[in-house]
């Protein structure tokens, strides 16, 4: 008789569950569905683990990575933006009513840091930071081997650091913040806004450029697309070293689309991290890598969860 | 017999000691010299504890709180500007090998937030950021009851986050951070570069004005001077969002002499969290309050220190 853990990563886009051996990192059982569909996310959320729910050994626990403001400390989603009717959804009570095993919940950043730590580009460190540079940036923080959550469940939110004070309008309704000029977004509406001033561009005003136009564009040369990726990179560069300075870390994990685009965006906010640390002593053993756990990030941050406390 | 902890703080211009009974806050000893003085600094402070050793029981550990970059998790102090002849100065290990008792060491900033947390300002609160705003600006950082050190021990320097790109030389010699903004030597140094620019005020350009001279003018109602005031506290509040979203703390503990200005700092303080919270969720119960310990934080976060670790 074997135990097991159980996975699931909820998106925007597909809830995914996984089934993995107690001591195991390889799945023996695998499911995905669309988020969105006939009957309620919950009830096809419940039948998708039913599905992967093994009959030779018991699960000692669930673990839930999910999106938005969520309370790991409570197991309540605040606001899944993406998902109808889920506010103030007690997931945590739902799941241990529905499957009676203890379950663990985790924002999705948050848990990509656990499991990036746990599993994947940060093992074996004790102190590391991740950022996954997407359409927006969210982030994770662990310290002394375990992730930092705070009073609510809400730290880590690494995406909302003011960097130019009264800049762009972030999609959390504030001003300046990293989030409203690095992610992939912010890099696409900056170009197009450079566009719209005259700026001379391989890339095309109409339909508006993505992140992945810019970096395709930045790759191939562009002189605007390498001036919006090296602009986002410094500003994420900056506030790194903000980040070194409060939490002191020995490894910056990386993840996300915007991270592709390579060296064009990675040597400067190296340049700003240096350009603005207070001491060497923050930079002179520090590991800036990138995530390795790709698509998969959730449902292991989701089995590192439920493994660190069950 | 009474067992007891020994507590030093190391201050550029006093040294300090006082020795504790076990489970109690009064010293039952305390003495202080100054820093300078004939023969050596570590001679002198030895000598000095020496004097408050007990000789009706055991020292169960010795805690000290000094300034500058230090290496808490071994034990040595890099440099202490202040101090002759302190570079990558091993006093955990001097103080061993003379008082044959274990010795912890912090940076000040971390141990007077160490210190407010267990027995002052922050008492019962499990998450909590403590800035000490005065010549400089540091910092440190409680997260569920334990004092965040980082890879190095030099996490909590919450002076030095990026505020305003490209803006005032800092002390440790980059641009724009907090400490460089907000604290009483900036303070004090953007009224005297507003009157020489020819700015009417009630203070007078020579000799240069302090930052006591700033806020004692600001309550008088001087323009100038509760705009410096004002400007500070705006910035202080930026970066205080800033953490809010990096370590969701329950409490925030102002320490240091700035903060004696009142609400004509605190209020700009205040107004710029909230204006750059992603959420209300960050400050629905948050406390923000004024250290309570006083010159005897150094010493209390020594004690706090000590006695978590023996």
């Amino acid at each position: 008789m074997t135990d097991y853990y159980l996975a699931i990563d909820i998106g925007g886009t597909r809830l995914r569950t996984a089934l993995f051996p107690a001591g195991s990192r390889e799945p023996v059982r695998h499911e995905r569905i669309s988020t969105r569909g006939a009957g309620s996310t919950l009830d096809r959320l419940c039948d998708l683990v039913s599905r992967v729910w093994p009959n030779d050994g018991p699960v000692r626990a669930i673990g839930a990575a999910a999106p938005g403001p969520i309370n790991p400390r409570t197991g309540v989603i605040y606001a899944a933006p993406n998902i109808p009717g889920w506010r103030n959804m007690p997931l945590k009570k739902e799941l241990e009513d529905h499957f009676h095993v203890p379950v663990e919940l985790g924002n999705d950043a948050n848990l990509a840091a656990l499991g990036e730590w746990r599993f994947g580009a940060g093992m074996g460190c004790h102190n590391l930071l991740y950022l996954t540079i997407s359409t927006g940036i969210g982030g994770g923080v662990i310290l002394d081997d375990s992730l930092v959550l705070g009073e609510h469940g809400l730290a880590g939110e690494l995406g909302h650091i003011t960097v130019l004070p009264d800049g762009p309008l972030c999609g959390c309704g504030q001003r300046g913040h990293l989030e409203a000029i690095a992610s992939g977004t912010a890099i696409a509406r900056w170009a197009a806004e450079q566009l719209a001033a005259g700026r001379q561009s391989s890339l095309t005003p109409d339909p508006a450029p993505t992140a992945k136009d810019v970096s395709r564009a930045a790759q191939a040369g562009d002189a605007l697309s390498i001036e919006a990726l090296s602009r986002a990179g410094h500003f994420l560069g900056v506030a790194l070293a903000d980040f070194l300075h409060a939490f002191n870390p020995s490894m910056i994990v990386l993840g996300g689309g915007v991270i592709s685009s390579g060296e064009v965006f990675l040597a400067p906010v190296r340049q700003a991290i240096y350009d603005h640390v207070m001491s060497p002593a923050y930079v002179q053993d520090l590991k800036i890598v990138k995530a390795s756990l790709g698509d998969d990030v959730g449902l292991f941050g989701a089995l590192a969860l439920a493994a660190s406390k069950y």
